[in-house]
């Protein structure tokens, strides 16, 4: 019985995922569902991702967090438009929240609508919430057996960015290692190796999303 | 319907926690439950505190993990006894999977039973497994802004330990910004910092252990 119910909201939730999907291509927003560990780093990347990005380009974020509205903050300091979701306890944001925080956004003046789940490796990974990509965000600092230990959410995301690259002078972390992880698990994913502090390699991964953003315009 | 039956599920979940505690306790056990992100340093924590906790005393692990035996093998190689849980995608442990894996412990030849949680700084904190001790680790790349934006796991808890204090020059971490979150949420908790690569701090986290498992076996 409690299976079959967490059945249908799964289900109810993939209605509404896809139903938000098609409203942002409509208005040719391209949706990005940021996943990772508490602290991976996900607030510091959109920080340094909206710093490159060219003026043309307007993004607008969905913050999600269990409480607070620290990261909405950060958010409105660099001038981004946000909308904050406090999940009061719950683990993962889910397409209904996402639905209804859109209604607070003005999508026909946005290219990409960022969403920035809750900090969670786990629960994050079984909820689409619309998203036209998913990125998985893993921090040098909790290590490269990552990958081994929480497969599901690397598996069903189009990139890897390895953040914080600068302390790996301090830490054992095997880049090599996680790439290798990633090619296993999902072979068709990119993977950037980014230090938000430093800049190093925000670029590239700059580049990849306006050329989706491109994609998402067509 | 659905609530009712999670209620009866967290219901069920408390009384086969009490009676994992009472178990425990009449074998003189200290059982410690250990949360924090993925990659906060949970393993390399415990491989710290056993390599400084006297030979007198006799340590066990029961290792949680999404998937993997990655963390189970570190306790094998430095000759702690251990049991696997793999939760096969679920988010947190349960005092009925521990009571199952305490069934493969010989608990009358062990004065401290380590649970080591799944990575996870939400779901985990809403299930009692029958420990005596919460120790909830943050390391210091996380951030000190993850007890505003995750506060139950840390009200819950009795200690906080954080860890990778070795990265502090590096990090933004503000310690004292910790200590204060801390006292807001869980004013009787200790808070010990910690570095399990430069051995600092560590002795003071295991004094405090092994009074509470000598308290536990009084």
């Amino acid at each position: 019985m409690k299976i079959v119910a967490a059945k249908k909201i799964l289900k109810a939730n993939d209605q509404l995922a896809s139903e938000n999907r098609a409203e942002f291509a409509r208005e040719g927003v391209l949706c990005v569902n940021l996943v990772g560990s508490p602290g991976c780093g996900k607030t510091t990347l959109l920080e340094a991702v909206f710093a490159q990005l060219a003026p043309t380009l307007s993004p607008s974020v969905i913050e999600g967090d269990i409480a607070g509205q620290v990261d909405a903050e950060r958010m409105e300091r660099i001038g981004i438009p946000v909308v904050q979701i406090n999940t009061d306890g719950m683990c993962h944001l889910e397409a209904s929240m996402i639905a209804a925080a859109a209604q607070g956004i003005d999508l026909k003046n946005v290219d990409m609508l960022w969403i920035e789940n809750v900090g969670n490796l786990v629960c994050t990974a079984g909820y689409d919430l619309g998203e036209h990509l998913r990125i998985v965000v893993l921090s040098t600092a909790e290590g490269d057996d990552k990958l081994i230990k929480y497969p599901a959410i690397f598996q069903r995301s189009d990139a890897l960015v390895i953040t914080k690259t600068d302390l790996l002078p301090y830490l054992n972390f095997d880049v090599a290692q996680a790439r290798a992880g990633m090619q296993r698990l999902a072979p068709e994913a990119r993977v950037f190796e980014v230090s938000a502090t430093t800049g190093h390699g925000v670029a590239e991964l700059v580049q990849w999303l306006v050329e989706k953003q491109a994609a998402a315009r067509d």
